[in-house]
């Protein structure tokens, strides 16, 4: 038997709870920028998406030739409706040596980890060092792991938090200020951004939004743009990215997904491993605007459970799958299928 | 907690059992017919390979509008020396409307059972009606369920078989006998093909050879050439194309992988949907050489997963994995990861 080392709700849980969002984000967030740094190692390629009336379904594969991994998710935007998640997901590790599959985890919890830790390094990189206000547009799922993360990295504790949905933001409210958060309840997304050094968008509509405005970013502003990630779904004013300096994940996928599909094909952008590598400028003044049109890529996620299963591993927060069929003779694959294989006892038929 | 139904392999291994490989293989046959002849419902893209030295790792993905589902699936031919499989699989089905995974399963033994299933259908549509006798040219993983298959469907019970690994050649022997079929050990490719209405070639190696010369093949023989599957990986010498009319799964996928990436870009294909649907002739006389140059397409993976989810459904045969994070309030994901949600109770901090 290869067994597959496996994290599963309960334990994705009890492994959170255990280790504290902020710490987990901090640690991750290294392993993202580490991967970063190393980029030409890994095949990259925009995700594959398959679009519905109701969503989109995406498989995002990579691998640095040690590695493969890849996430399954949805993005619903009609989902809370329903009662369920806008966004679930999970993922793998395999070993490209052999093929095999070594890890699957649960990655909705862990997707909502990795896009806070990749936001907060980007921000480290592009924010004003002098950064102390975030204000958040969208106070759904993401939103107080972006805080927590914003708070890990930049020591943000000043939050102005608006959303279109006031269950939401009371949820938002409440959670954070139970986080130790100073938290203001804006009446707008104008009274959200006023004063903040970092404003971060993380809506769930998808379609072409303007969640915020040109006038509503000064000079000096870090934009973490998170929620404008499928054709079609942005939230950004268009003259926003004409007065910025734009960061990206990937350009062929940003181009695509991102804020920049309002803008034409050759429309400057640098790819965040070029500022974190040092071969390109990140923000070159303080009056600088920065907006990091961040689309979630891979190798976040490749990262995300690269770190995930070293962080467990010896722990009792993961199990095991029976997922991969492996005879004793790997060209006997029949006996083994029947029950019938040397290595295994012959199974009793069993009528269910 | 949305639970997703799950079939590990000693599950997979039990149901095999209980239910029977020419059983399976024939119902599943249906089902891939059935999907084959709705083609134009799917989308379609040629599967994502990531290579390596040793190997490739693939993602296969499709959609019915209703159904999502995808295979991971890897081929490594020099497994076999260091005791793995050189191929190894799971897949998964999800809902389209929500974006939720609803069933994930073992696909190594699956994958056998779907590739019989679809070589055998392909057989039924392309090979002449009084074909009594197939030869087998490689007697790996693939071999008894291939024969099994050709059983099920057309009747076949006669083998005739070559390996140039002997000892792959005995335990197909031993396990083909104890299942009452006719077999003869050959002692070439030209031995075993003699006098066959149908040629399986299933062999591993990933190059260019030549398992199959223009000699073996004469006049009224169906090809089922199943193991030319990636690029630079074929198996029948291209003279025999020549003469052959071929029959290809999803076009633009086979000219990279199948046994035409020898020929010419615009070399002539019928789809075997076409001739499942009726819209184009398959063999069109008792003297044509037809072959089918399977590289396996996500497609028949969807309809095996579709058919094994339907199979078991109710019985024992399966378990489910809480894989899904699904809070009550499905905006406050950060309550329920940390295990302070409404819906579970709090999570005592474990030190692992």
């Amino acid at each position: 038997m290869s067994a597959v080392r496996f994290i599963d709700v309960p334990n994705m849980i009890r492994w959170v709870s255990s280790r504290g969002v902020e710490a987990i984000i901090g640690e991750m967030a290294a392993v993202v920028e580490e991967d970063f740094r190393r980029w030409h190692e890994f095949e990259k390629t925009p995700r594959i998406a398959s679009h519905s009336l109701t969503g989109v379904i995406e498989l995002m594969p990579t691998s640095d030739g040690d590695i493969f991994g890849f996430k399954y998710v949805n993005g619903h935007p009609n989902n809370p409706l329903g009662g369920l998640q806008t966004v679930t997901a999970f993922g793998m590790l395999a070993d490209v040596s052999s093929g095999y599959p070594v890890f699957i985890s649960e990655m909705t919890i862990m997707t909502a980890l990795r896009t806070a830790a990749t936001s907060a390094m980007a921000a480290q990189h592009l924010a004003r060092p002098d950064s102390r206000v975030m204000a958040l547009i969208g106070t759904g799922s993401q939103a107080e792991f972006q805080s927590l993360g914003f708070r890990a990295l930049l020591g943000i504790n000043e939050v102005r938090i608006w959303d279109t949905d006031p269950a939401a933001m009371a949820k938002f409210a409440h959670n954070a200020r139970a986080l130790g958060f100073d938290v203001h309840e804006a009446s707008s997304a104008a009274d959200a951004t006023s004063g903040a050094d970092i404003i971060t968008t993380c809506t769930a509509d998808k379609v072409n939004a303007t969640v915020l405005t040109d006038a509503m970013v000064g000079r000096g502003v870090h934009v973490n743009a998170i929620g404008g990630d499928c054709p079609g779904k942005t939230e950004l004013e268009a003259a926003i990215l004409d007065r910025a300096r734009v960061f990206v994940e990937y350009t062929p996928q940003t181009r695509i997904e991102g804020e920049i599909q309002q803008q034409a094909p050759d429309f400057p952008v640098t790819e965040l491993w070029e500022v974190i590598d040092g071969s390109r400028p990140g923000r070159t003044s303080p009056e600088d605007i920065t907006v990091f049109d961040s689309v979630g890529f891979a190798i976040e996620d490749f990262a995300a459970l690269r770190y995930t299963c070293a962080a467990v591993e010896g722990t009792d927060f993961y199990t095991h799958l029976d997922l991969v069929a492996d005879p004793t003779d790997p060209k006997d694959l029949f006996s083994f299928a029947v029950g019938s294989g040397a290595d295994r006892p012959v199974v009793q038929a069993v009528h269910g």
